[in-house]
């Protein structure tokens, strides 16, 4: 069945593949001291523009995203997120389980916000029972939003700076990293959000790879015990040139940038035929995740030939229904689509 | 000076004092092993109408929340709570310590509602990405409440059977339960809350004790390890006579009741004082914490000659302001504060 | 240069390399709910003799180990191990970040024994102090051990008959399981071990995958929240389905035994090639990791040729050097030793 | 019955039952911030000889290890502390419940050693694996041991050295600090202890007070988020004033050091009454607790007239007993004891 689900549904990119083939009767060392995953790091600092950022390989997001907060805060330290941010909502407290609270702050849709971060801090130290509540350090925004939205390269800038006005540091989940920046709304390039956070990942689960979250310290030195700190969350993987491999294959000539473009032509061209057939929008998003209203009958009926996920029911019974793409979605996949909707 | 702070700004019931003086030569065994203990064990049964409930005595409020909380979930399951809920603010992270997440329910001022219980319930079911999210376990609700309301039989009632339909424990907070039952609006009694709930604590604290709060485990058993529980939680007293000796005390010819009383009719003195002098109220609380809007102008006249706590900033740029009656409200301090405001 | 430094120094199998390959092109569910992970279940389910264990895919060893123990233990509740156990020293923490203390059990070289855990549990309850102690719950072994030594049938039978007797769980780290089974002197078959312990995992990494452990529950029911668990633990592969593939295949054919099997003999080859040469052993291991003392010197020349790891200096200032073979050390690895050493 | 189980099987000293009763009808703020406490803090730098020194009053043993210990380490550092150290054996791994390591040192009977020390970080830094291990962070020990035994002040400077050798803190218990101090053998004054840590802390539960310990950051800063990490630990009493009235009412006219000394001369006659009746001890300790060798027949009969703790048993199966005196302990208890063993 064709399937929409998601942009971690499908394999990896030829060109991955074929560089695992390649190297796979290689022997080299484990916990990425190999010079793959050197040579990838060289490759992600000159891509970021950041000759000294510390990088590091990880292996999924949930697991990305509670290694780094939990790296940079102290027990009583938390968390600002979104309301929607998928380490408030859909981790299973994973940054809870290092004791760490995520604190809610207001924001716009599925984004935080310059405006509700300084809300929420000059609120904070006003308050005289400060000292008794959690502390905040840190901001977590992933980039695109949970539900598909891009920060321009303002509404970054602005949120960098009240972080520096609060002493927050600035942590961006670049889970579907590639899909953002190529957006044809976004004017965010990846040099200019490396110098627009502290830390942040890039994806490659979701953008082509096997697996892989590269972690890149663009602005602050990686924690002293940053490696032990990976190893203690399991996030280190033994045959760590795995990772080396791939992100090293992503990042020559272009292929991450590249995978993540096609993407959003098919996301395009996939509202184009929800949007022929008379089916509307939860949410105005520029990337490759699409929400959808479906009325529960036409839910019924698509899904006997289209796979995609049901992202939660709407007041008025209706259903919001999210459908991605990603570097594997082929033409075939948006005829099937658009024959299923005939 | 002339202080309404809070009540603990005061010392402990001459009766439980004359108790310790009486005792204090004497030799027992420590951790809560001595006949105090169990004495004061009995009589709270005796008083919730629960002769088989476990009682256990811990020191303070923070620390109860998060070691009964801890005792009950396993680390992926939350509690939920209104968002004011004391868990939620006040203590520092001190149930995500243990690794859980505390859930925002929606509600109704600072009370938890069955109805917003039961939604999130229905709704978190219907999600099919549920088992990536927190697994609610425990409602926490405090009472009084965070702002000084109280529940009717009717809505702790309606709460437990909500709780009951989706296998939720029901917790109940207590620290200032004896100014909650003592309300004139209350129609709760010991014996009915011991009834409607899993688990509650009596605040002792707050209510006259030195310091100690009274576990009852009243409709579950406590849990295996409990008692080991709370000493990984650093909140075993080692002289654990102390305890009992207040506890019994205060269940000595209703002694807890009658403090408690005592602060609800100054409270009910005080109100009439701030409406005598014009002052109006941010939050009809029918128990011993008024919440009263001041100027800054008002506030900081009045803060020369009595003590209070800003609680909040108003948007029309007054001050909510608490002042807080108990046992040890004297009329000397009722009156200085009437010739304060004149 | 050819390298004995561990068994995650290589590639994957090359038919695991040709079944991702086949299967790169297909779209499928993810978090493991595809038919390659059902699949493989169902082979390692008849493999082990277990049709109603619950199988679970998880990443690497210390994740897993983590996971596990935190799914099974309250908070109060530890984990016993040998001194040298793997949770015990270099997984950073990782059983202590969930907060269950690892407690060690005296036993023979670097395993567990029955009479040691019996001793443990008979001085814990004979100790008036225990409610202020951890609680025992589980005790985790490896097989093979951390030094690559394996137990009997009859001693893992013992063990397991122990845990019963004191109501302790039995875990079995089996990220080296097939080179363990197949060690020429183990008497212990895969369903023996699956009907002597109630969890154990099957080691995918060290065992010809290019990642993957396969736990099994097969002698209790997984907890009831296990896969929120894993996904807490950021233990949850979005590309599930990856993992199926691998344990499919290793699980076709015997595949993993075959792999395992070779390793074996390799190692008995480099034994003889040590021997030969006049070098001893500082453990006498069974199973593909072998402990041989070099002198200084005799490390300084040969780490010139060949890579391994200096395990620990000895007492005499000679040092322990493990030398590890797997299914991917070939002929030409072995004469490049044999040379070396010449 | 005559008591010698503990030194909290007592009240508190009259001393401090007067200054409660002839401050319990002020009101004061709470959490530490009343001018009891200021006093209590500003005579403790002053008995320490440490003007700037940071004192902070928590509640009890456990929950002041715990809290310090979290308060100084990140995830993946540990704690250092001998075999027998009261936060590796009775404290229900509380350290363990923020994450931390508990890493046993070699030592002698129940003392760290700066030798045991000093090779422990020698081999951790010479293992290649160390950043798969815990980092050892700071060092605990308590004075006197958990065996009762005292450190000299070479001992101290000595392991006070190494730690700064290795980048160590070093955090000295003193549940029973007085009656260390106090002990006939003992060359420490309170100001070289002060002047030889990092952080120690005044026990007072055992040494006079109904409740209570006194942190004292003597050579660092205490850490940014102290109080904040106190309240999350649930060591944060609300009515602060009867901590700070009760060290207060310690450090006048050396009340501390006078109730500490009658334990040991209590201690030191008790030593004597045993050795007269021909019984033995099990350790050599010249503070107040003493460790007596008993048979089983011997404690049946003896427990018929005194109270005591059965420490452990002894191989030759006759038990390890412990008698603790302190300064509520009577000549007409040492009589009983004498008359019982006649």
């Amino acid at each position: 069945m064709t399937s929409f689900e998601s942009d971690y549904n499908n394999g990896m990119l030829p060109e991955i593949l074929q560089r695992l083939t390649q190297t796979n009767s290689e022997k080299s060392t484990g916990y990425g001291f190999d010079p793959y995953c050197e040579s990838a790091r060289e490759k992600i600092r000159l891509a970021c523009g950041k000759p000294a950022a510390e990088v590091f390989f990880l292996l999924g997001g949930t697991q990305t995203n509670a290694t780094v907060i939990d790296s940079l805060l102290v027990g009583c330290e938390g968390v600002l997120t979104a309301e929607t941010g998928h380490i408030n909502v859909h981790e299973s407290g994973a940054v809870e389980a290092s004791g760490h609270k995520v604190l809610v702050v207001p924001g716009e849709g599925s984004k935080v916000t310059a405006a509700g971060i300084d809300g929420y801090m000059e609120a904070f130290h006003g308050d005289e029972t400060y000292p008794h509540m959690v502390q905040p350090r840190l901001v977590y925004m992933s980039f695109p939003s949970e539900l598909g939205d891009i920060y321009s390269a303002k509404e970054l800038s602005d949120i960098y700076s009240v972080c520096k006005k609060h002493g927050l540091l600035l942590f961006v989940d670049g889970a579907r990293l590639g899909y953002g920046l190529m957006s044809q709304k976004c004017d965010v390039s990846l040099p200019f959000l490396a110098d627009h956070c502290d830390v942040f990942y890039i994806g490659g689960t979701k953008v082509g790879a096997m697996f892989g979250e590269a972690v890149v310290f663009s602005n602050i030195p990686a924690p002293k015990y940053f490696f032990t700190t990976v190893k203690r969350h399991g996030a280190l993987l033994a045959k760590g040139r795995m990772l080396g491999i791939q992100f090293d294959t992503l990042f020559t000539d272009g292929l991450y940038f590249k995978a993540a473009e096609h993407a959003i032509v098919m996301a395009e061209r996939l509202k184009g035929i929800f949007t022929r057939h008379g089916i509307g929008f939860g949410a105005d998003s520029p990337t490759n995740q699409q929400f959808v209203v479906l009325t529960r009958e036409q839910k019924e009926q698509l899904s006997t030939q289209i796979a995609f996920e049901v992202w939660s029911p709407l007041p008025d019974d209706r259903l919001l229904c999210r459908f991605v793409t990603s570097w594997a979605t082929t033409d075939a996949d948006l005829e099937a689509l658009d024959r299923a909707l005939a």
